[in-house]
């Protein structure tokens, strides 16, 4: 049998850079999918596999935490495994490896499985009890339990945009980074000269289709947390909920 | 000395996939400035090398043509080469083969080098006379002389954007696929369901800063011809041409 825990290396091309020649949060997210679908592949449970049961994955929430973000040019190595299937939901956790070894970050991941023709959750242990063969429960990460996030109201919204061609992903949704970068693009650039997107989290509340107008209302929670959340109309999308750090020069 | 075709292998992730399973034509732009990235750093005039002179390279214009878009999960390589270096300007080829070793495309670039003080462009083979050395005029690039991109006038914006912090790329200026995507966004899912982009010239015209508020003008020109012409106020930011082709079932 495979091992557990699977490990993903990355490199930092050029074109996935900010100006501050680091990768970007939504570059590291990206990863983390895609480091999550080869790890569901590789153990029979992927994409491909799945969509023959007419059951897709569906990210449900996600949580970053980002000590360093990796520099043009380097290797980023992504751990994953899965901490728990219950019922109707799997965890999924990450770890971030820089090139000399070190953790540079760590994230967790909610997934729903859901049937592609009701779009309705399935119940994962009935559907699949294999799955918790490959449970790694022993393995930390730590990032607390995920909070409640807020909505955003009595505010005007401070962007908007219309789901487009580039927003749709291989599953013929919206696809779950592109609201992420989305959501970062309400910031100004000189925060990011300043400060790195410490902490990330975003909970996925209903799905964008192409055509869709979204508007995003932000609330500042501190000097250093906002909340952002994407609407259609009155009903929220995702929530998102952003922590900075200053950057220690 | 090195050779002087490069040959750079790209592994297509589902990422880069829109929903026919496919890159999607920025991610193949991506991949066609990192393998040039790539190229002239190898050869001693790459972007870390040459911003100790106060210069970096700019892209003019870029023609890229495929008749087959490399499908999920398998590689693409892409080789580059100098064709030619002019006082003002270089030229740029690329071959794209797949898996099987079938060539699926090509595309030429044009590129200027300027001053990063002044922006203005420099003399390139007084500059650095041992390029010339590299330049490979035997190699085929069946691609035909960029024509001109008329402006598009006297039609109402089909869309508009605010540059972001996702458009602003490594070099602090406006990524130059992220003009592409945009431009691509002009358009119908449903195109996307029947054709492909046989064809994509876009030209340069000035740059977009973080904040600029620009709008997309488009002229059909056929059925499977379009001008998309995009602008900040009057002032053309970069003309694209596309060209579509009905995907043969």
């Amino acid at each position: 049998m495979l091992e557990k825990i699977g490990s993903f290396k990355f490199h930092i091309e050029s074109y996935v850079c900010d100006f501050t020649e680091k990768a970007t949060l939504p570059v590291i997210c990206n990863f983390i999918l895609d480091a999550a679908s080869i790890h569901a592949q590789e153990r029979g449970f992927g994409y491909e596999q799945i969509s023959k049961d007419s059951v897709a994955w569906v990210l449900s929430r996600l949580t970053v935490e980002i000590y360093e973000y990796p520099g043009h040019n380097q290797d980023l190595t992504v751990e994953t495994w899965i901490e728990g299937v219950n019922h109707f939901f799997t965890q999924r956790c990450f770890r971030f490896i820089d090139r000399e070894g070190k953790t540079i970050g760590y994230a967790r991941s909610i997934w729903a499985a859901i049937n592609t023709a009701t779009r309705r959750p399935i119940d994962i242990q009935a559907w699949r009890p294999d799955m918790l063969d490959f449970v790694e429960s022993e393995k930390e990460c730590p990032i607390e339990k995920m909070s409640k996030i807020l909505p955003v109201e009595g505010v005007e919204p401070v962007m908007g945009y219309s789901v487009r061609y580039s927003d749709i992903d291989i599953n013929k949704h919206m696809n779950s980074v592109k609201y992420i970068e989305h959501v970062i693009n309400v910031f100004d650039l000189d925060i990011f000269k300043e400060k790195i997107i410490r902490k990330f989290e975003i909970v996925y509340l209903a799905e964008g289709g192409f055509g869709d107008k979204l508007k995003l209302y932000k609330q500042a929670v501190s000097d250093n947390e906002f909340l952002i959340d994407t609407k259609k109309g009155d009903d929220s999308i995702c929530r998102g909920r952003i922590i900075w750090k200053t950057i220690c020069q």
